[in-house]
């Protein structure tokens, strides 16, 4: 291949909405080829970077258009038979698809785990679906493995803190890894269990002949805020997940675990892993790492801490005390892509001890060979990306200082929501911010100044998913919403406001506008149900 | 946030290697924050694209270096304390990372099944990042969740061929999923086998509580063919795996088949699916795929279809036949990023019953409700980025008889390979292509013109792997290679070289050179073992 041959603009200054010259008959596909791999994609570029632009540019948090009227959008369901040219397919994305995407970039979108990229990032992407290479194995990516195993390296050594000579022993040995890329946190909090399951040596997990009955199925425990992706994995398993409740602050109740534990033990059932979670998902609360490792200790048991949010906080001096006690962990899951900051798809699961690693490897004979370097012996999934380089770039990029920075503004911007909430007497905070995520709800006027019964409960929850779902559909700013049991209302379920402080470009101005967004939509509301109060009865 | 406020080129102008300024201190972090999201990317985009023409315009298939140099060079395990500039992020990249990666957009890398990409996809790439839509909810995607089932709707229509109004029922509908994107095929492999055992209500997937010894566990069976996946989903799911033997054209014997499924029914024990393959790994043969289905209903078995690597040709005229049979399966998987040639990550799995999509649902309260349109509902995973669009886009700029065309060249490519090894007495073919996959090996001279025994072939084996490992070292051609029983030799187990035909620059000239390469380095090799013959007895 020849770079002087490249067929200038080919596709690029194709007329609008023409399909690619040649792509039916055999004589001119040639020009077919030329078109997808050697043309100059500098106009499709300029053309991407205009749409990438406006999406980064939009302060609303979506359109008003309403979900039905998207999705009559999307009714075709015959795949072209013709091409057409990538600038009439930009136009396509534009007038069609663009402006009907969640705008996560928008400093008032504040409702899920995701938010805007840094800019340098798709670049790299850019560059690693170029490159493509498959860190399955060594054949087809080489260094990039290489890098894999080194990056990965850094966060362990961030984790657990073992010696210089533990990772120049072990950092880039053939016969174990120090963790593992998954395409997220549920695939990782999976390996984990899968992991957890096999040193048990249990029957559902090691193919062994010891016949198991239901009340032998080995026993996962948790707090009951544990991740949907420990369900999935139980049930794939064959696994029993028991969950404990919570305390006050949203964590694993310790007394509850030991009394768990104790249950199972007195009925001879095995406890093959306690988890302890660094960051729930509604709440952002973290578990007592440190005790549930010492019970994990006791009762020899593996200890997994789903760090999935929280986990991006080892990188940062000011705030990796809050996860004191996570090196003495077995494995820990950590998502790229929630604080770090990566692009989605980045998830993590770190071996304390990398002989774990090999518990659930595989191999197979056209590659991924036992005695090779090949990566993909350690991992559920074969075929994957080379992610790793995201984490590589910011690592160099942003550096420990840089997140630190960025973390410890993050939960700034949390305390100045939950102080304001906590000035005003139209809202209830919920769970102060532990990190970067709290939790409140709206109590209506006739509410206010009483105790509040459950019978209240149930009608403040129909408001607040109201006053959620009209939020969302005006569109100008955004919090999710949860429903969960509520210690301080005897365990009544509660419909829950949920405000996660990602985004860095976030002001205390667009909390403020947030917040009077959704007093202003609550006024509209109140005076709604005033005049209709049948329906709300 | 206001476009006009933009800090131009505050990372990209610095000097090279000085940090971003500010990092450390607090007053001055709007700065980081500004350099990493509301910078000008435009020199940082310069450098990736000379980056990239590097990488696309190499011819060798790799580097020269050897893989433990190679290794030497990513040892460092500290995470960077500080930043530095994204410019000196590329000259570390540009002199330390990509030189040693493999060059999979060469014309003479024919070693596996990743081969370069569309040069559009990339720019989609950036995107889809800069979107970072997250499709497991409704709340962090809308418009793009719509188009995620949209383009699943149209490849399922081109492989189950079902009428307009199942598909206008169907398509978006709140209940169920047409099929889901996973990020491969492993975990769509895994997903169909989850779903089969859901569907059969077996108490390992169901968590029912009917035990089973081992003898009762539920069984797959497939070919010695099977992908490693089935392994791994085997062992998750506490099922057992039975492998049936193949015929000479690498097909799963049919009456090995019948004989398996009579001896578990005879055995009481339950069988909860059967595997075609539609591209083997090692060969590309395609299993009888209408003839398993028509086994599978006889027996009230789930039938599905691993179209990892040749499920892509559904979307070519010519080619289709070949995956004829593929409507009456009950779940297919299709790898994106194989044949349709899309980044890697973009597996998928089809369910011709839509409902089938619900035996595996699960929820969470903070998001992914039961009632909503939330994907996430149907899917292993949870959090996944939009790969959908690299489908919507290749579907749209390539079309349906762009692909046609493009399939039909590398069949057209496989079959001049095998032409060209049959005319020369050094190689012996040992599967002729169905696909674009063929396998062979070499013969060195004193092997040659007799009947071919055990131990010569032991050699032979021995002389094949250091033939494709020299030749892997030398960097300017690569083959794969695999290791399994053969028929027509007793069912002895050879080595094979594996050459994948995808890349489409490969020409037959880039094919003359790579078997020039293998003749020169064997006659090297065949010199080397006569002075030393001791070595190779």
């Amino acid at each position: 291949m020849n770079i002087e041959k490249i067929k200038m603009d080919l596709i690029l200054n194709d007329d609008v909405d023409s399909p690619i010259d040649g792509v039916q008959e055999a004589n001119t596909s040639h020009t077919l080829i030329d078109a997808l791999f050697n043309s100059n994609t500098a106009t499709l570029r300029n053309r991407v970077d205009d749409s990438c632009r406006k999406f980064f540019t939009s302060t609303d948090a979506s359109t008003d258009l309403h979900i039905d009227d998207i999705r009559s959008k999307f009714m075709q369901f015959d795949a072209p038979a013709q091409g057409k040219s990538a600038e009439a397919y930009i136009d396509l994305l534009d007038s069609e698809v663009l402006p009907h995407c969640s705008h996560l970039a928008s400093p008032r979108y504040l409702g899920h785990m995701t938010s805007p990229i840094p800019q340098f990032l798709p670049e790299i992407g850019r560059l690693v679906q170029t490159l493509n290479q498959n860190v399955v194995k060594m054949e087809t990516s080489r260094g990039m493995a290489f890098l894999e195993r080194q990056v990965i390296g850094m966060l362990h050594r961030e984790i657990f803190r073992a010696d210089r000579q533990f990772y120049e022993e072990n950092l880039q040995a053939t016969s174990s890894a120090l963790g593992i890329f998954t395409s997220g946190g549920t695939l990782a909090n999976i390996c984990a269990l899968w992991t957890a399951l096999r040193l048990a040596d249990t029957a559902q997990a090691s193919e062994s002949t010891k016949a198991l009955s239901p009340d032998e199925r080995p026993v996962i425990i948790g707090s009951e805020l544990m991740h949907y992706s420990f369900d999935k994995g139980a049930q794939l398993l064959g696994a029993q997940l028991h969950k404990v409740p919570v305390n006050n602050l949203f964590q694993i109740d310790l007394d509850a675990l030991n009394d768990a534990v104790e249950k199972y033990r007195q009925a001879g059932r095995k406890i093959v892993c306690l988890v302890a979670i660094a960051g729930t998902t509604d709440y952002g609360s973290i578990d007592a790492i440190a005790k549930i490792c010492d019970i994990g200790k006791k009762i020899g048991a593996h200890v997994h801490v789903d760090a999935a949010w929280g986990g991006g906080l080892i990188l940062s001096e000011s705030n990796r005390h809050l996860l004191d006690g996570i090196a003495q962990a077995d494995t820990v899951t950590i998502d790229g892509h929630k604080q770090l900051m990566l692009p989605l798809g980045c998830g993590m699961l770190f071996f304390r001890d990398p002989a774990l690693s090999q518990l659930t490897m595989h191999h197979a004979p056209y590659a991924v060979r036992a005695t090779s370097f090949d990566q993909g012996r350690f991992t559920l999934e074969g075929t994957r990306p080379a992610t790793a380089l995201y984490l590589h770039a910011a690592l160099h990029i942003i550096g420990k200082n840089g997140y630190d920075d960025i973390f410890s503004k993050s939960m700034q911007r949390a305390r100045y929501m939950a102080q304001t909430i906590e000035t005003r007497p139209e809202f209830e905070l919920i769970a102060a911010p532990v990190m970067n995520i709290l939790t409140y709800r709206y109590i209506p006027e006739k509410y206010r100044n009483k105790k509040i019964d459950d019978l209240d409960n149930i009608q403040i929850n129909r408001f607040n998913i109201s006053l959620q779902k009209w939020q969302r559909q005006k569109g100008d700013s955004f919090v999710s919403r949860t429903f969960r049991a509520i210690g301080q209302y005897n365990n009544q379920g509660l419909t829950l406001l949920r405000a996660v402080l990602l985004n860095p470009l976030t002001t205390n101005d667009d909390i403020d506008f947030l917040l009077n967004d959704q007093l202003h939509i609550a006024r509209l509301l109140e005076s709604r149900i005033r005049d209709t109060p049948a329906s709300h009865s």
